[in-house]
């Protein structure tokens, strides 16, 4: 099903995407080969261009016809892969796709300035636009992203983390970014307000949801197909829907084995299958997909008020990918 | 003198000053408390407040009268608090204005993530100008400052880089925030071509000769006063023009021995002493003092074309104080 979907949206979208990899490569704009070299590092890695995606099928959901939204969505992945840089740093993630993190190859002070010098990259393209309301947008994506990777940094081991707690954290760090994505699509085509709304609707419950999967995959994924390590958010003190659903629902030998794991930035892989042992037990896996399930319903009704297209369909299956999805 | 100029600037702009303190408060505009407190150490640690006062001053002395120039001033010092974050970071700095370096109070990760956010905080204010090309200006801004510390960074400890590459990364670290005030002054508003070429040009003069003095600080400073660790440049593997024009005009035996100190990270006050030596008997901090001098006479020359004002003079002042401060 998973594939079969995969292999559906990547199918009417190939022509766009291949569009997006040479833009992202033309677009960068560094003076310096050592910028061109980290930058590229993570830009191409394999990265699934959904953020640019989202905004050039957005534009043209809603009539965008002026013919630059393939130079326009690479904001959208710019932006993305500079958090990416700084994000991998500060959880001292060791990959990144599969391939060692670029503050591993180089340094964090590179990771960091390179980081910087997309965050500003996003910006000059977007400035392009000449649309003080796209501008907002993205430095509103910059603002809420920073602030929900602090409120996740300093949440850190927190066992009293609650649902609605996480909820804000990911709203922040993922899926504003998402959402921006959809709503700039329908800006730069000059929507009216209620399908931009619906399109900003759509982003932010993709957003939630493809969030929530990537925090499912931790748990249920291969490492191989994953291409970072399982386990990785626990390992890091990152407590996700899937944690604090047992947490609060376990009983309390079950609730302090838990705890004790949660403590370490170390555990064996007997004690991680413990875990997700109790993390299935206590119908926390399921209750995590089902809130995730809820989302991508969400996102997919805020489609309704379009009339049917080849965009409106790939959109709708985005968002039951987000979900399915394997890595 | 140099007391007595700074006493003059303040006299005159000690209103400004006040108003820029309070909107730099105002429009923080953070969600979290941590995030208040870490921007909050840096931005009120006791800074010039130079760049914004460099806005506010050029949009008055082209006649700027839309009453909002404090807030959009406030942009140009969360750009430069969110890079000094960064950059302390990256150059591994003890010490910021006397006082700890946020990430050491806070940590690695607060310091990029806060950077992040300031960075966003100023682009959401620029926004408000509505104005394109002030937010090319920004954007351009920070590509530039990114990419002169990668610059910086890539050419650490190198014995052959030339008076040319130091320009070229000063200009980007330093000189671009500086211009851009004062352009950004002048467009919002509304200046003609000449008026805000002018007034880029003033800038740009002005960062170079600031930057050169601080490089010369660096050297002649006292500890105390300068708020950080005198020869704290060479010891990051800096090089900057007193050392570069010294290892180009020393004698083999003394090039040696200025080498030797450039490869370690740790010197003694005597090996110090003993390099500021050199740097005076070959001329370098006289020669470095020149180059400084020549672009603060260009920075004054190019107010030429203004008539005579408070802030015409205020300006002028200024380009004789980046020279001759002491910290």
């Amino acid at each position: 099903m998973s594939d079969d979907l995969k292999r559906r949206i990547l199918g009417r979208v190939a022509e766009d995407l291949a569009a997006i990899e040479s833009a992202l490569g033309e677009n960068l704009g560094a003076h310096l080969e050592i910028v061109s070299d980290v930058a590229g590092h993570i830009l191409f890695s394999g990265g699934k261009r959904l953020r640019p995606l989202l905004m050039v099928l957005a534009s043209r959901l809603c009539g965008y016809t002026g013919g630059r939204e393939i130079f326009f969505s690479t904001v959208f992945e710019y932006l993305h892969v500079a958090t990416l840089l700084h994000d991998d740093l500060v959880d001292g993630a060791e990959l990144r796709r599969g391939r060692p993190a670029a503050h591993s190859v180089w340094s964090g002070p590179i990771a960091v300035l390179t980081g910087d010098f997309l965050l500003a990259r996003s910006l000059t393209i977007a400035s392009r636009t000449e649309d003080p309301e796209v501008i907002r947008v993205i430095a509103s994506i910059t603002e809420n992203m920073s602030q929900g990777e602090i409120h996740q940094l300093t949440q850190k081991r927190n066992l009293n983390l609650t649902e609605s707690e996480y909820l804000e954290i990911i709203r922040r760090k993922t899926a504003v970014l998402l959402q921006g994505s959809c709503r700039v699509g329908a800006l730069i085509a000059g929507a009216d307000a209620s399908a931009v709304a619906a399109l900003t609707d759509y982003g932010y419950h993709l957003g939630l949801a493809f969030q929530m999967a990537d925090d499912l995959l931790d748990y249920t994924a291969d490492t191989a197909v994953l291409g970072k390590s399982v386990g990785a958010d626990l390992r890091e003190g990152k407590l996700t829907l899937p944690v604090i659903h047992a947490l609060a629902a376990a009983q309390p030998d079950d609730r302090t084995r838990m705890e004790r794991m949660i403590q370490q930035t170390e555990f064996s892989t007997t004690d991680f299958e413990m875990l997700v042992g109790l993390l299935n037990r206590y119908g926390s896996i399921a209750y995590t997909r089902d809130r995730a399930a809820a989302h991508v319903q969400t996102a997919k009704e805020r489609l309704a008020g379009f009339a049917d297209s080849e965009e409106k369909a790939v959109m709708a299956d985005i968002a039951d990918y987000a979900l399915s999805r394997k890595s």
